[in-house]
């Protein structure tokens, strides 16, 4: 019995992808929060997760937080669902955990200081510079992403790995900002989106979140 | 043959401790920057590091960047020293993998913004207000992982994994921090990095950095 437990439009929409990518039978138990993100739904969720974070995976007795860990043992112990290369075709395998590092690492603490700038400085006036240079590092991630998607559609060519969903998540989280910090106003990100959202499992996570179906290029 | 190419007392020191502690037969290169952290040496290192950042792997002819993938990736091609639990342990592997995501995508961004204030801001003025918020968050951080710890002297017990070296190359990063923000002020911290230097392979690695060999408690 998988259990996860998110909240629609957070680091959720990943696992929630994989785990309709890899066909599993699974629960969504939503996580209900207060002004200040303390979880008030469902009981004793802060003994699953410390912190009151995002995500949560309950795999048969095994839990687990970190959107990134919950995906690659997802997609670890579903290997026939190709979304984790096996250990002998090590490259594409050590690239996709090299890709997923660079996101979870890198792309998603820069979004949270562009959502969350306040946690960032201890000077209320210092926000908006703090969210300033955010929004300039996302932007030269953008392009880094977009380089490497020159070939694509997917990081790896041709096949989805789990750093694609991953990337299709984060990629997302720009379709409120200006139009040209947006991810999709880079051509090879916008078809990557439509690529991820292409295959059924992913569609139907989004869907179920009330996400966005498109990147409307 | 494998090639790692790292500066002593950066991310470079996990991965190093990772080789050191399988056993694998490598090559140390040093990388060499100037003043705008832009790689001066060896020639061509751009190629093998897009963004100049270190550490990168050469594993024959698979080329790796984000020490905390290089380090899953060594683990999981040598088994035999037991870093990373294999996959029919899955409560062992998977807890691994999550802490080793909290260290990179949470304790790893917050050194960053501790050493590297001026990035995080596009105003001058608020750079200590963005450097003291890194220090509350780091003091959090600490009293997690210390709780972690509190059956230690691992993270998983008795037995020794992959985000252990990745805990302890992180913790030592705050010891030029005041001594109350020093990780190494929580025993069971301090306990921590001591036991992780007990190990031949790890000590090694720390001694050719000129790194701390001890928490001194």
């Amino acid at each position: 019995m998988i259990t996860l437990y998110g909240i629609p439009g957070t680091a959720t929409t990943a696992p929630h992808m994989v785990l309709e990518e890899i066909g599993a039978e699974y629960a969504f138990v939503l996580v209900e929060r207060d002004a200040d993100d303390v979880p008030t739904a469902p009981p004793g969720f802060l003994a699953i997760s410390p912190f009151g974070k995002v995500p949560a995976l309950d795999d048969d007795g095994l839990v687990l937080t970190e959107s990134a860990a919950i995906c690659l043992h997802l997609a670890a112990t579903h290997p026939a669902a190709g979304l984790l290369a096996p250990p002998e075709d090590r490259h594409a395998r050590a690239t996709t955990v090299r890709h997923l590092m660079t996101l979870t690492n890198t792309v998603q603490p820069a979004y949270l200081r562009y959502f969350y700038g306040p946690r960032y400085t201890t000077d209320p006036a210092g926000v908006d510079a703090v969210v300033a240079a955010a929004v300039a590092e996302l932007n030269g991630l953008a392009d880094h992403f977009a380089g490497l998607l020159a070939d694509g559609p997917f990081l790896l060519g041709e096949r989805l790995c789990v750093a694609d969903i991953y990337l299709a998540m984060l990629s997302s989280w720009s379709s409120d900002m200006e139009p040209g910090d947006r991810w999709w106003s880079r051509p090879a990100l916008a078809r990557h989106y439509d690529a991820v959202l292409a295959r059924p499992g992913c569609r139907r996570a989004v869907e179920q979140e009330g996400g966005t179906l498109s990147s409307g290029a």
